[in-house]
C-alpha cells in the first residue's frame, strides 16, 4: 500500500486534497444487499463539518457527498462504493504568502522532504480535509455494524486542562464541544473562546467506548485489535498517543490490582480496556486519544523558509481553535471501520 | 493476512507457540548482498532470553537461534531467511491443573472464544516466547538500518512508581533493568524483588529514541509513521498505551506551546516526538509505551472455568514479576522493522 | 483485498458500473514530480472508447476524464491521483426485459450466485465500461515508463480464424482492428462485418512485447513477473488463456531447443518469452492472450431466468462483434501497471 | 509483499533454497479445530518427491514433514502451521564447475541481474525444490476442501508430442506420468526414456479439473477465479501458459458456439470452463497449463560466464526428463490453495 489505504476485508482508499476538487472513498468489501442511501451517511458528515457551532472553524464546507457506485436500488450490490464530497469555498490565494514557508506544527517541511514537491495549497493531503471521506466510509460500517447490535461511541473528556468529572452519553451530541459532561463543557466552551480570542489554540482527550462486540475478536500478533486500533487512531494527524483501560496507569499498577479477574457474570473490572492478548473480551471495549492543540494559530512563531532562511510566520485563515468536537466523528468512522473489519475476518477464519 | 505478518517491503512473518516444537520467523525483503551472521543476531536474542538475571524469569530457554535459509557464504541473498529457535524446557504437565480455567489477564478467556480450541500449555500463540521470532527478525532489520546511521534506543524510564530522574545511556545495558537512571534502576530492583517475593507483579514505562532517521520518511494518511510504530507497540502483548513526544501531556498545551518553531538549526523544540503528519522531521523520533504488570502472579485470584463455575486460580511456573526489562528488545525490533521497511517504500516511490 | 485493487507499489484500486453515475480509478505509489496532465491519459482514453471505428460497438461514451486528486501545477504529488469518467448515453432501461434472465456468455448468473443481487442494467460492475478505468491508471503507469525508456506495446494477431503473416509496428494504429498485418486487419474487417450483419461476433488473439526493460526485474516464487502479467491479463473479462515465448508450442519441443542459449550479444532466441525464473531476461518479454467471442450476440439463444424457466433470449443493444481492436489498450495498461510496479518493488529490495 | 507469501485469507509463505538446510511454508488462516496429521500431508509429498519411478530424477529426497506449530492434540489450532522439511542428499559441489556460468533455460542468468548474488548450488531459490513446500500448504487446504466436498484432480494429457485420447481417471495414479489414458501414457514413458538417454529432455501439456466448487466463487475486476488461478499456476518454474475452458480455441469461435447456453439442468456446455466475470458457474473449473522441457539437459550447450566470456556448457546432476509427473501434484496444490482462500473471501464478503 502506498498509505491511502485501509483495512483488509472492508478496505478503503481515499483520495483528495484539501483545495483540490474533490476528496472521497472507495469502500470496498461492503456486505451486499444492505440498505443503504446519501441520507445515512450525511448525518455523519454534518457532525464532522466546519461550521457546525461557534467553536469551530467559520469554513463553509457542506461536505454533501454523493455516492457514485456499488448502491442499486437503495441495497448495496457489494462492488465498491465510491462516495465524493466536491470541495467548496477554497481560497487557495489566502495561501500564497505562506508557499515559500513551513507553519509550525504542519506536515508542511516533512512533506516537501518525502515528495520533494509540496501543493501548498492549505495542508494539501496532510488537511484535516482527509477525515471527512473517512467519516464517509466509517458511516457505512457503522451501518453493517447496527446489523450486529454494535456501538461506537467518543466523546471528548478533557479539553484545555479541564476534564470531565460526569459521564452522561445523553448530553454529549447537545454541546458543542461534545464532552460527556454537561458543566465542564460550559467551561470548556469558555476557555476555547478565550484562547481564540488571542488566536491562540488547545489540545484534549477524546475517550471512545465501543460496546456489543463479541468475545475473541481480533488476531494474534501482529493485527491485535488493540493494534490496529491504535494504528487507526494514530493515522489521524492530530492524535499523538492512545491508550486502552487502565493505559499509562497500569505501569503503576500491580499485577493483583490490574487483572481482570471474573465471576459467573463475567469480568469484575476492565483494567484491560476490553482487550486481552489482542482479541476482545466481550467487555466495552475502551480507550483514550490524545489530542494536540490545533497546529494553525494566529500567534507569531519563528520558523524557515524554502531556502533555510529564519522568518516569522502568523497564520491566516479560518481555523478550529480545539479540534476535539469534530475530531470525535472521526475516531468512531475508524473505530468502526476497524471493528468491522474484524468481524468479517473472523467470518473468514471459521468458514468451513 | 492472519495477523502473523508484519511489514510491507521488509515483511516478517512469525510462527510457533510457547510449549510446541520450535518458534522462528520469517523475514522477506532483505536487501541482498549484506554481511549478517548467526552472532549478529544471537547478540540480541540474548538480551530478551529468561533468566539472564536475578529480576527475570529462571526459565531455560538458551534461545539459539539457526538460519536456515537465505544466507549464502555470510551474505544475504535477498531471499527469505527463516530463523528458528528449538523450544527448550517445556514443562507442559506443568499447566495441566489451569486447562480448564481462565488466567486473569491472560489471553485463555479470549482465544478460546476466537477459535473455539486452545492450546493450554502456556499461553500457546499469545506467549512472550513468540516475541523471540520478532527479536530475530528485527536483528535483521538493525543491521539494514546500520547502513544507514540509524539508532534504535529503548530503555525503561518508570517500573513499580518509581521514575528515572536522568538519562544516561551508558548506563542502560549495565543494570538489571535497563533503566536510563542507575539510582532509579537500584530502587526499581528492590521494588521487583519485593513484589516477587510475594508472588506480585508490577509494569512500567519503556521509552524508545530513534535517531539518524532522514526528514520525511512515513506515508501519508493511513500508514503514518507514527500510526505504524503504534500498531508495532501495541501488538506487544503487554503494552498498553503509546505517546509520541509529548504525548497526553499535549492535550493540556497551547498551539503556541506545543508546536515545534523551526530556525536555521532546525528544530528548537520536540514536542512532536519527530513525526508530524505521519513523516519524520528529521528529529529524533520518541515514544514512550505502557507496560501492564505481569499477569502471572502467584496471588490467589477469582476466575471461571470452561464450565462457567467460579473458581480460585493460582498461577504456578516461572514467570517475570516485571516484564520491562526483558521488553526493551522486543521493543526496539518492532522500531527497527517498521523504519527499514518504510526506507524502502520511500525508495519506490521515489525510483524512476 | 476485495478485488478492486491492483499492484503493491503502484497501486490502483477502480470503482464503477456500467450504468451507474461514474466509473475511476485511484492510483496510488505515483512518483512525485512528474510531468502529467489530462491529454496525456486521453489519448489512450481515445483508443479504448466505442465508437471509434465501424466495427466496434456505436455506444458513445467519450470517456472524457478528469483528474481529481494528486496533481499540482502540471505535475504529481506522490499523492493518489483520482481520475475519473462520468457515464453518459445510458440506457438503462434497454435492459428491462432481460433483469431477470441470465445472458449467455455475462456473468450475470455468477454475480447473482455470488452477490445475492445484481445490477442489471448493462453487465454492472463486470462490464467492459471498468476497463476504462484501467486505461486512465495505466496510462499513468505508460508515463513513468517512459522515464525508464520503456516501451508497451500490443497488437491483434488472429480474428475469427484469420492470421497475421507479417508484423509491421507502424500499421496497427491505422487499421480498425490493430493488426499487425494490413493485409491480414482488411480480411479481418470484413469477416467482422459479416459477423456483424448476422448478428454473431468472433474472437481473436492479441500479443503483447515488452522492450525495454532491464534484466533480473520480478519477484521469485509467487510473485514472478510472467505470473503477474498472467493475473493482470486474466483479470480482463474476455481473456481465457495466455502464454509466454513459445508458450504451448513448447509442450512439443525438446530441451535441447527451447532453451534460450547466450553468446556474447545475448540470448539467441527467445522462446522464454523474455522471462525466466519469473524475472526478466532482458529480452523482449512476449505474451499472446486468447480473446473469447463477445458474448452480447443478436442471435436467439437458449437460458434460463431467476425462477429456473428456460427461456429463449436475444440480446439487444449495441456491441461490438469483436473486442480485439479495443481491448488492445487495456492490455498495454495493465502491462504497464505490472511492470512499472515491479520497477518499485526492484527499488525498494536494493535500497540501502 | 516480496514474493514468497501467496493468499489473502489462507496465506501461505514458503522459504528455502535447494541446497540450504531445509524448506518449508508457514500457513496462517486456517479453519480451528480440524483433524490433521503429518501422515495426511506426506501423501501428497510422496507424490512429488523426486526418485518416485524411473522417469523422475533419482535425487533421494525423501521429503519427510514435520509440523512445528499450529497443532493441537491432532487438530488445528488456528495458528500458524509451520511445516518443514530438511534437505538431505545434497551434493552442493557438483555446482561448482557451473558457479560462474549460467545455465541455459536456467534463471542463474536473470537472479544474478537482480540480486547481484547468486546461491549457484542448484538452482538456489528458483529451483523446482520450492515446490515441496507448496505441496504441503496445499495439503491443509485440500483437507479443508475436503469438508466442501470440493475436489481438484489434475493429470498429464500430453507429452513429447503424445495427447491422450481418452479420459480414464482412474488410471492417473497407477502410471508413471500421470496420464489420463493408459494407452499414451506408455507411449509417453517410452518416449522420455529415448529423450533422457540422449540426456534430452520434453514439456507436455497438464489439465486440472476442480469439481463441486459452488457457484459465484471469486471476486471481481482484479482478483477474479481464473485470473488468481492463473497468476498462482505461472508461479511454478515450468509453466509457460494457461488457458481456461476452450482457450485458445475461442479464438477461431463464433460467440453463438462459445457462449454457454442453460437449461432447466444447468449449463450445457462449458466452453468457459468453469468461469465467467471471473466467478465460478458451478460447472467444473477446466484449465491446461504449458509445462517446458525440464532446462538441465545433457546435451552441449552454448552460454557466456559472467565475465561475458562465450562458454560451452552440459548440465551435470540428476534431473527429470519431463517435470509432469512431477509438477502434477503442485498444480493441485496451488489450486487448492486458490480456491480455499477464495470460500473465506466469500464468507468474509455475506458475513453479517
Amino acid at each position: 500500500m502506498a498509505g491511502s489505504t485501509f483495512g483488509e476485508r472492508l478496505k478503503v482508499t481515499t483520495f483528495g486534497e484539501s483545495h483540490g476538487e474533490a476528496v472521497g472513498a472507495i469502500v470496498e468489501g461492503v456486505t451486499p444487499g444492505v440498505e443503504l442511501d446519501e441520507a445515512y451517511i450525511q448525518v455523519q458528515m454534518d457532525r464532522r463539518r466546519p461550521g457546525q457551532s461557534s467553536v469551530t472553524t467559520p469554513r463553509k464546507e457542506y461536505d454533501k457527498i454523493r455516492i457514485l457506485s456499488g448502491l442499486f436500488e437503495g441495497r448495496t450490490t457489494g462492488t465498491p462504493l465510491c462516495i465524493m464530497l466536491d470541495n467548496t469555498d477554497m481560497r487557495p490565494s489566502a495561501y500564497d504568502d505562506i508557499k515559500s514557508m513551513y507553519r509550525p506544527g504542519h506536515a508542511d517541511f516533512t512533506y516537501e522532504k518525502k515528495y520533494g514537491i509540496r501543493d501548498y495549497r492549505g495542508s494539501g493531503r496532510a488537511s484535516g480535509r482527509e477525515t471527512a471521506a473517512r467519516v464517509a466510509a466509517g458511516a457505512v460500517a457503522r451501518k453493517l455494524l447496527e446489523h450486529r447490535s454494535v456501538k461506537v461511541l467518543a466523546y471528548t473528556t478533557e479539553i484545555g486542562g479541564i476534564r470531565c468529572g460526569t459521564f452522561d452519553p445523553e448530553v454529549i451530541e447537545s454541546n458543542m464541544v461534545r464532552a460527556c459532561d454537561p458543566a465542564a463543557a460550559e467551561r470548556m466552551i469558555k476557555r476555547i473562546e478565550e484562547l481564540a480570542a488571542k488566536g491562540d489554540s488547545c489540545g484534549g482527550i477524546v475517550e471512545c467506548r465501543i460496546s456489543g462486540v463479541r468475545a475473541g475478536l481480533g488476531e494474534p500478533v501482529f493485527d491485535k485489535l488493540d493494534a490496529e486500533l491504535a494504528r487507526a487512531m494514530l493515522s489521524i494527524g492530530a492524535v499523538k498517543g492512545i491508550e486502552f483501560g487502565a493505559g499509562f496507569q497500569a505501569a503503576a499498577m500491580l499485577g493483583s490490582e490490574h487483572n481482570d479477574q471474573m465471576d459467573a457474570n463475567g469480568f469484575q473490572t476492565n483494567h484491560a480496556g476490553g482487550v486481552i492478548g489482542g482479541l476482545s473480551t466481550g467487555a466495552d471495549i475502551v480507550f483514550r486519544v490524545a489530542v494536540k492543540p490545533t497546529s494553525s494559530i494566529s500567534v507569531p512563531q519563528r520558523t524557515i523558509d524554502a531556502d533555510g532562511n529564519e522568518r516569522e510566520i502568523m497564520t491566516k485563515g479560518r481555523h478550529d481553535p480545539c479540534i476535539c468536537p469534530r475530531i470525535v466523528p472521526v475516531i468512531e468512522a475508524m473505530a468502526c471501520l476497524v471493528i468491522e473489519d474484524h468481524y468479517k475476518r473472523q467470518a473468514a477464519l471459521l468458514d468451513q
